[in-house]
């Protein structure tokens, strides 16, 4: 089979903003990457089907099967954005694609299934362990911090692999003393605080504002100001602190001890500046789990895209 | 096919103490149950070999496959009991028995695989909610407590189900205000506390101690002091709090949507004298998805053997 007769598979990674579509080949590499507006678009089927036309016939002919990553909740294949109007339908999609076999996947779900390809090159270390490459694989953790907290699990399954959601961000924020107890009760009052209350944009500037006594700030703005911040600094150090240990407990809640792979805008602007060691230390601080979480990857996921990367090896029925 | 000709799958549950050997039909009703006590042969294959020596010949042609269940981790298909001896090797166990395919799993995966197949009398509900029988069907957690804590979930996956085992057990206990954090400095001097440090046997007993000024007890004697002390009761309280706490935000860390299925021995206590309410109000108080969490299932499993279903059930490879 040469080159341009391969079969493809269409992609998307649908956000809020952008559609990036392209078509993928069976080793995850891409071509004909386009990237879309959202606000361009009064519904998905009409950037598909923009995308699609630009395409020459022999390339369509070629597309054997489609996979679309969305921002927001998967139900009954059908995944509507939490930030826009669109709605994605697996069924609806494979009629408008001809018929080929079409899967939906919440966006992180997509970053899980890419997480056993990436290679040494697309991961960089927090703390000491090198990524292990186990042989059979075992469970991986994606943890991604932005806008909000949000997580997923890559599982072998038969022959390849699984993605597992979830609404991590939304899960108790574990308080280690009475100061961070303290702390908590003053992010969220009248309710239990979640990891999202600290481990996201906003919960950064907010963590920030409760230390200094202002008001809240941008978390790229709290990053700005560490060298000349004592708060700046502390709210870093807190935020390694909470990360380390919500990615160990994800960890744990799903025995992934291939590791976890952290991404997202807030940990691209705090892993320059984070502690390792003050992660690490609330990552392995797990009881009687300790010294086997000592020996669990952690990184960060520095490869662009890598949604696609998953939906180009995500299992799809049919295929 | 009649009921003597079918296929049957030689399946076993092994505990630190027994060893549950049964023949289960694919429906999962399973004939000729045997109990055999660990401590009464070496090795696993002593046992097994005597379970199935009392088999009659035209039953042991029947057998078809295997799946195995034991308390502990499983590492590369083979899996080293907690609390015995015993080690259990499927590809060794698959030989001894002339080469049926054979998988291991760890008891709470086994547990987890038989959520999707409970009827409607083998589980009742904390709280509310009535049980979701979603089509096609949700991810579910089986979340037990007894000597320790573990969890395991139910996951969709092609045309069946797998299992994402756990250590949740070791996850960071979260506590919610002042109180609770000074509670679990007190349990855990100079580590973090984890689940286990409360929602065990023994964590009952230490959580007792703690608020009585006395001695830890056992969870059972806690339990049936709660007519007369009023320790005994803010101990069930605060245990329904955590339990709650810990069940949602296993939920939320693996979309169980289909719902938490609580069992173990300090579940079979605490659960006549427990407070619905104060469990289901934890178990909601999830900042953005509390009302999604308002609408996803609590329960206790009553049904006995559930792990042997679990195994009639299990996907095994080559089956």
């Amino acid at each position: 089979m040469t080159a341009t007769s391969g079969a493809l598979r269409l992609v998307a990674d649908v956000g809020g903003t952008n559609a990036r579509f392209a078509l993928a080949r069976p080793d995850g590499r891409c071509e004909t990457a386009a990237n879309l507006r959202v606000a361009d678009f009064p519904e998905f089927d009409d950037a598909l089907a923009t995308y699609v036309q630009r395409l020459d016939r022999q390339t369509r002919e070629r597309i054997a099967s489609a996979a679309f990553a969305a921002a927001g909740p998967v139900e009954h294949d059908v995944v509507r954005l939490t930030n826009a109007p669109w709605q994605l339908a697996a069924p609806h999609i494979a009629d408008q694609l001809g018929g080929v076999p079409t899967a939906i996947f919440n966006d992180l779900q997509a970053v899980a299934l890419a997480l056993p390809f990436l290679g040494h090159s697309d991961v960089a270390e927090i703390g000491p362990v090198p990524r292990y490459e186990a042989e059979p694989p075992d469970r991986m953790v994606a943890v991604n911090v932005g806008t909000g907290f949000g997580a997923a699990t890559a599982i072998p399954a038969g022959d390849g692999w699984t993605a597992c959601p979830s609404e991590a961000g939304h899960m108790s924020l574990p308080a280690a003393n009475a100061e961070e107890a303290e702390l908590l009760a003053a992010l969220s009052p009248g309710r239990a605080a979640t990891l999202e209350d600290v481990l996201s944009g906003s919960g950064v500037g907010a963590l920030y504002a409760w230390l200094s006594g202002g008001e809240p700030i941008a978390a790229d703005a709290v990053f700005a100001r560490v060298d000349a911040d004592p708060t700046a600094r502390r709210t870093v150090e807190m935020l390694s602190r909470w990360l380390g240990r919500a990615s160990g407990d994800l960890v744990l809640a799903t025995a992934a001890w291939g590791g976890a792979f952290l991404l997202g805008g807030v940990v691209s602007g705090w892993y320059n500046l984070c502690n390792d060691s003050a992660f690490r230390a609330a990552f392995e601080d797990k009881g009687k789990m300790r010294a086997r979480m000592g020996g669990v990857f952690s990184g960060v996921v520095t490869r662009q895209d890598v949604a696609l990367l998953g939906l180009a090896k995500a299992p799809v029925a049919g295929v």
